[in-house]
């Protein structure tokens, strides 16, 4: 991997509300993701992965922006945008999932939250499903509202972050479900905190719902976390792929079907509600795949 | 603006079809635009200004995807998707054009180049109109194929790019206007070339459409190029903004209108067509905007 000298900073590219916190605590890498920088390296790629089995890591995945869907008919539209089965989803819970696109190629693999009866967050990977949801919406006739919110999360990663956020929240966020979220309060500040991440291990979704606020709850959390050995860090490619999970991009695109990700469990062609794709992943299914990934 | 000392290539962006000319040619900084590396230093910004406005530079601006639209109701879909009064737009034609979303707002502002009777490709800033366009097709009951077929384009600007266009495809390329495009042949590479850029300088661009052969595209130009005083280049920051030149993100976003952007022109309300956002830019417009840029 050649590496260049300098990467500059430029103004079509949006910052993080952590952006000023992760520099000063030792970022020294950034790429590009949904239009923003995110940090990439903390000086060594490897002691990161360690800190992050070890101990925890806090890394700014604010560049996971989210799409609201609010409305009367969002649990329709919502369901229209993903072959997975969302009958049984609780308000509070997380669901990992795909979209699709009219050929049952993959647009995105988002975590998606409901946050109220009628009220749901998609939490993005690298595409501008922001576009895709309100184009859909055109022509569908259904009674929805499509918008980026002010939502910006950090991953709490590792054998200690349940001890970090036990010291942050109290007692009672130990009951917080695997793949379900909650809104909680750290000193006036509003959060959602969701049991999600991108690594494997035990792991937590900080949500910021006030951009201005960044540097308060970095500094918050790693003051309160520095006694159980938490370190700054970003999301581990290592351990991602240790972890066989997808980075979109990378591994699948708007060519790639959930089959040939071996993602079936994704997919429900049996549920009597209708979405995008469900014509073509039958063909699919049917007439079997050309390629796997495993 | 602080500067990095470590730019890592991930496997989640994708690289140019001229990624590794630039390299060689002397390319040291890249940023990311449409999940794609684009060059953005070659050692000396003000020098490449100068190399631009005296001579001539070759860019790589693959970035720029394009997204086809093709299909018997193509026309009428293309139109859908902006504000701007396509009646009169030939086949040989490009037209700079805005799309906008029901609220009114900017969700890109590509180059439409119209290929044949039925066929179009929107030339994009960075965002994923191929999502939002299939987002919209969904319902539309128009009959369209839309896909990112293979092309990728080069810029060639500055007043010595006409003499390196005549020496590459000949005194017949000299008839063509400004903002058409045309089919062309250069040994045995198939070319679409337009007599646009993003540098108010006389400027064409030649795009690919094999992106294995964009080594031999880029040697070629510069090959001939050299004793016209072609540089290796980047577009220019300096010059487009001196140029009045919108880039998209930086200028604009989803929640920028084109009144506030002062491009009035670009929008024709009086049209019989209708088009997406037409409602919204009437109601906009009636009320005034609350804002300008200057």
């Amino acid at each position: 991997m050649k590496q260049f000298k300098n990467f500059g900073f430029g103004t079509q590219i949006r910052k993080s509300p952590f952006f000023e916190a992760t520099v000063r605590w030792g970022a020294q890498e950034f790429s590009v993701y949904n239009h923003m920088y995110i940090p990439r390296d903390f000086g060594d790629p490897v002691q990161n992965f360690w800190n992050l089995v070890n101990d925890a890591i806090l890394c700014d995945v604010a560049v996971e922006r989210q799409v609201e869907i609010i409305g009367p008919d969002a649990s329709k539209f919502v369901q229209m945008m993903t072959p997975r089965d969302l009958t049984n989803m609780s308000v509070g819970q997380c669901k990992y999932i795909l979209v699709t696109n009219s050929d049952g190629g993959v647009l995105n693999d988002p975590v998606l939250l409901r946050l109220g009866e009628n009220r749901y967050w998609f939490s993005l990977a690298d595409s501008d499903i922001l576009l895709w949801a309100q184009g859909i919406a055109v022509n569908s006739g259904l009674n929805v509202t499509i918008l980026e919110p002010d939502a910006s999360p950090l991953q709490l990663q590792g054998p200690k972050s349940g001890e970090v956020m036990n010291a942050l929240f109290g007692e009672s966020i130990m009951d917080l479900k695997y793949y379900w979220h909650r809104e909680v309060e750290l000193d006036g500040l509003n959060l959602i905190v969701s049991r999600t991440g991108w690594s494997s291990e035990l792991g937590y979704e900080i949500f910021l719902q006030d951009e201005s606020q960044g540097d308060e709850l970095w500094e918050k959390i790693m003051e309160v976390g520095t006694s159980f050995g938490l370190k700054p860090g970003h999301t581990s490619s290592i351990r991602r792929i240790e972890g066989g999970m997808l980075s979109y991009h990378a591994d699948a695109d708007i060519n790639t079907n959930p089959y040939e990700l071996g993602l079936d469990r994704l997919v429900n062609l049996e549920m009597k509600e209708d979405f995008i794709g469900k014509a073509a992943l039958h063909r699919i299914q049917k007439n079997g795949v050309r390629r796997k990934q495993v």
